[in-house]
């Protein structure tokens, strides 16, 4: 059972649920905090004991205990949760965009797209240092130099960085160096990364796995809520499907769908959703349309020398274009840009 | 092999392909027209001899024998196919809407929705008088007379009208009542039935199917074309997923995908491909932000009443909203309206 | 509301229970029977009615009028269904054998599989005179042709013949030919065609769609049992999955979750499930060591010169060789053969 | 570019290769030794080198760089891996057993259930430690208390022990107490937990992903090969399909295609792939009569009372008539007992 505490629920309200757990017998109560949120979980009461915390002081609402996610629920939270990510703002009524390449490859490389995502009006610099591969034999990312690299030209233009961790002893040290840490899709239910990532306490992109199912990924994100992390941005980037015209199946109503499950932000990587650089800009413009909070594309000056995924990424001055309509669709849909 | 024809090509021209195939002893040679092309289809041939045809008069180009479509093929034609129906044009550059109940029930339902529709700047009047249903003992629809009060009612707003066929006896009769007749999406395969509907020489609405690769989507809209009716417009509606928490899931990059593959107009269904009605203008939106030619669109004045799909279908002054919008999303990435 | 009748009801017990529900009031009452079982379909009534008409003579128990089959439901009847094609019986104790060409192509083709079939211990020959192919272009089959060759091979080896019909003007004629009609995987939900070859009162094989849930087959295969025709056969063929090295993914738990809903006998064709020749074998034996009632498998003398689907065809040995191990795998879970 | 080196191939015609690289100006050359077989993988060179390297002593042949796998690929070896765990031994003519509870629990439950296994005639238990639960709430395993538990109650049955890890740094600690290491499907992907687990040099256990490729599957096992452990054993446990009515969609024929595509053993869970007790048989037989190398069953005296998984697990007695009747498949296909 989980009891969830209003906000500003006081020390001894939190003493007074956890005394009514010992009271009747539970075999164990532990405490989490979340934001300004604070939920007791009960283990080994009997259902009908909900109505018992509920009149207790402080008790916001008592929840089963077999709901997949409750942190992250939107029912929990009165409003959307914003994640501020440097000049970046999540979750608001902007609309996010965030550029940069696949891999970090080369420094001239990385300054040629941190320029131009900066100049289409983007907050944030993406690229891979750490690079999870199908193949053991492709290129594996530059690791810690790609880090320092993505931070040096990031400040050079006033921008955020997100980078992906893949391992859990990777955490402290891309931690160091970025400002947010994105988990991958092949990650999306690996445990220990989640609450390697939550420790760190910066902000987390948590991408859809290729099939996670809406419930999954939110029981996933619970996990970092759950390590008192609440600084969480979800991230559509397509699913699994038996066409094989595009690498994946955008599921753009996954969007809509996630506002109405849970209070975090929720943006869309339109490049892998896709897979190639000519839908692209569709796929973002129906994502900004579906009501997204962000995109995450992939921008590469010369694509066509990428070590990696050089298919998917827009060049520069795409980049720019796709920024403006993206920007006029949201205006046509009522937010601010 | 099929030998594809130039437009304008004369009669001699053609002659001259036949007699070519003859004396090179094919098994086989027949012609097809489709709007302003025709075709010489070739069968026996060996491969090699494509040369040979490709250097006689008003020959344009040849593909090969296991081509999935040809006749629809983007490359086929220079320009893009405008259907006209009614006072209704797809393929050109404005966004074109279809409202109206999933299933005629009665006449003044009928005539609410359609002035809703028309209200709403929509030119297209749907409903359907056939219905397929999964369940045997489900409503079927009003048949016949469903046909007259589309006519009678369509007619008052000036409206065109869009039903569905399901049995290939039924063809000429819904084609007496209807300006374009609609194939669902269980019947996608059904090619018996997309002969008969060719053969009426209305305008075909073809769905996709729930699990229909795009090559055999196209391959379906083949069957019309080879049979001269080249008045084809194309209809995403959602494919089967693995998450449950939407009655299909809405592949919204099916849109730049087959718009490149097909030069044959697009549209979406976002009632169907979501299910419910919540989501029906956030999946109407990014189809149009997605380049899609028209929307169709459940309207019904009360949902809660339906004898069926209520749970998908929009309000009147819902439907309205969702064409403004809709509308202005089309402006921004540069369709008049 | 459905009301399921006890076998052996008497006419003035239905009677019985027609007058209580004009007495409640109800919109319409209708009687279904389907084999040894009548039931009657109440619309309108309030669900409390449903103790009412439990109360009844004749009346063994009451359905909810959502259930999404009634006829189909392993829980209506005691039993399995057996059902009789010339000397071969589904849903009993053996598995049965059905052999032969995709398409008829010759009578000699044709003679040669049949003779193979027959003396590897098959008692049906299967072939397709009708052919849905996804391209207009391919060998759509010989028509009445196959039909009479059908009818003329197989009476020579004393098999029964199952072949598929396509459209609902087809159903008449084909059942002159044939001992069992087949419904194709694309035409698992084409109502109008179910409805016509259950009138046909030939056993029908019901071949499930490359996408279908198991409650839509089912209810598939509640078309054919509300209009009085019981002789369903369902088969499981292969559903569409995101792994393109096999046509289609062989669901074969499909076959006990049937066989735990439903008491209409399975089978399973392994040919088209996999696509490919050496996979058959394997396939076919799963399918029996889950529990499949038959098996129904492509054979052709020249595979590799077949017109259609050449590629998933056994050769006449093979099929003899996959029938005896197929026994030996029945033996072991207890089936006598 | 792979250059594959004969077996028995000597230091010096390594050497020879290794120079022959550096002569033609590669970037890159490394050595990888993976069992009887060594490697040689050049970066850098053209397409068109590959003839100079095949002329070279002891090297067998020259593949692609972009091959998703090589070490792991049928044709890489001309017999089959064998894989031995304690008594046990993986991708012989024997089919091998794997019993035990989804997660240990306690000292006697464990007991019980090891007791049953061994009596049923299985070589090995299996049980987790440490639990990938998609909640974060959920029960997570006993941790290092299980595994103790494990190696002790395994030997006093004289079975070897088989259990997951989950992150990299588990891996040394769990190589302690386990004979083969297991890699969940959720793990499929996590390349540095691939790494670890190579690294200890103990047998491992891949599961395939929900969603897992063929291709991008053995691409997994690749990675453990590429670290020089050849000790894989491959295990389909059911992929992700749009039917709720079991867990996931048992992919019975991955065996035959993996055999093909693979020299690895090749083993089914017919436990999680279906999620339903009454299933794990049928699923079982089909997973043995398609050529599957072994099983791995989850067995719990008192499922109804398992903190996980109960709803999957066999009683004692079922696992033990499960063995039995398998067995007699095995026979049946060909196979020794």
């Amino acid at each position: 059972m989980f009891v969830l505490l209003k906000e500003g629920v006081t020390e001894s309200e939190v003493r007074g649920v956890l005394d009514s757990a010992e009271a009747l017998g539970v075999s164990e109560a532990s405490v989490t905090r979340a934001g300004k949120r604070t939920m007791v979980r009960v283990k080994g009461g009997a259902a009908e004991q909900a109505v018992r915390y509920e009149r207790l002081a402080g008790v916001e609402r008592v929840l089963p205990s077999d709901a997949p996610y409750v942190l992250a629920a939107r029912a929990t939270q009165g409003c959307s949760t914003e994640v501020a990510v440097g000049r970046a703002l999540f979750g608001g009524t902007r609309v996010e965009f965030i550029g940069g390449p696949c891999a970090v490859e080369t420094e001239s490389q990385l300054r040629t797209a941190a320029e131009a995502v900066a100049k289409a009006g983007a907050r944030m610099l993406r690229g891979g240092a750490f690079k999870p591969r199908t193949s053991p034999y492709a290129f594996q990312g530059l690791g810690e130099r790609g880090l320092e690299l993505l931070r040096k030209v990031a400040d050079e233009f006033e921008l955020a960085v997100v980078t992906e961790v893949m391992a859990p002893e990777q955490a402290v040290l891309v931690a160091q160096y970025a400002d947010m840490l994105q988990i991958g899709s092949r990650s999306v239910q690996n445990f220990p990364l989640l609450e390697a990532a939550a420790r760190t306490g910066k902000p987390v992109l948590l991408k859809r796995g290729m099939m996670s199912e809406l419930d999954e990924f939110l029981a996933s994100a619970e996990y970092i809520l759950a390590r008192g992390n609440q600084q969480v941005v979800l991230c559509e980037r397509g699913v699994r499907s038996f066409d094989k015209h595009t690498r994946n199946l955008l599921d753009v109503m996954a969007v809509p769908l996630l506002k109405g499950l849970t209070h975090l932000p929720v943006v869309v990587d339109p490049s892998h959703a896709t897979g190639r650089s000519e839908l692209v800009a569709p796929a973002a413009y129906a994502a900004v349309a579906a009501g997204a909070d962000g995109l995450i594309v992939e921008v590469h000056d010369e694509p066509e020398k990428a070590l990696s995924d050089g298919r998917q990424a827009l060049r520069c001055a795409e980049f720019q274009a796709l920024v403006q309509t993206a920007r006029a669709i949201a205006t046509a849909i009522g937010r601010c840009v």
